[in-house]
């Protein structure tokens, strides 16, 4: 496969998730030059919560993009930097979006997914956390107003195969967090 | 949960697959009016191809968000309109993208995905396409260059388990396919 270099970038509009940018490539098979459009994005991540009793907490919250309330885990952007920065910021969501922590030897790493390869340049990362428990209040966001609920696995299957959860990084996550348990 | 208006919509940028729109809306807690942003798009489609000999048909290409080779299975933008819109998409993406493609019967809707809830306003609609075969040549757009590969559910639930395939709505559709399997 031909070589892919992505050269003249310019940003071209930012918005406060995002910014729209360009660049030029050649393309693979006739070496004409042309422009793309992309998404350069900070990365994104959410949250699996697991508690005791093994139930799956998940959230309704109205979603800008699509125009209706959205059936998905906690989740948001990586806003924090450095070492460990996807799983601090999980915490993070974790906790304002839900007022559930878990103790941080209970989380672990689930996987990582694309923001969307074709048009953003950033990865979402999944974590999954055991045993959370409600810790404290919630603080949302200025935009935000979040209802929790409590699902059990079978439930949760149950709302995939539905299409009732339709956010498809959270989708991708749950699919594979139940792939990997029935491999284990 | 209160009520969410989208008003004022303004298009800011157009590109060829999406074009960045803003709206005003009362945030739901404080009634205070904020400009949001968001990608209007045409829908799009993906399709998991199974062969005869029960292989998945996946395919690699570059993706210029993520600026890499991406494992994923054949999609692309809803172009067509009308009744069976992404339908009739999905069986042109196969084989545009592949040279393959299965009898109109073979076909089933799996489920749909937002484009990403908070940020596109379309959906991206997953089918299942039994018995496909290689009937013709491949078709590829200007910048498209994909090689393909067959790989056995077994090795499909492995690349995901290792997260080689990335695409976030692929990955869902992959996933939830593994799942209907399971309950089935």
């Amino acid at each position: 496969m031909a070589k892919h270099e992505r050269n003249n970038w310019k940003d071209i509009y930012p918005t406060p998730i995002y910014t729209l940018a360009s660049f030029d490539m050649e393309l693979p098979r006739t070496q004409k030059i042309k422009t793309y459009y992309v998404l350069k994005s900070k990365d994104w991540v959410n949250v699996i919560p697991i508690t005791k009793e093994g139930k799956i907490l998940l959230i309704r919250q109205f979603r800008h993009g699509l125009g209706e309330i959205s059936l998905e885990i906690p989740g948001g952007i990586v806003d924090e930097e450095g070492r460990d920065a996807s799983l601090v910021s999980a915490k993070r969501e974790l906790r304002e979006e839900t007022g559930f922590t878990a103790k941080d030897e209970n989380y672990e790493l689930l996987s990582k997914f694309s923001g969307n390869p074709a048009m953003f340049t950033n990865w979402s990362y999944s974590y999954i956390a055991k045993d959370v428990e409600k810790t404290g209040p919630v603080e949302f966001d200025e935009g935000e107003d979040i209802e929790i609920l409590l699902a059990s696995p079978e439930e949760v299957k149950q709302y995939l195969v539905e299409g009732k959860i339709h956010h498809p990084h959270m989708a991708a996550a749950l699919g594979l967090y139940f792939l990997k348990q029935e491999r284990t």
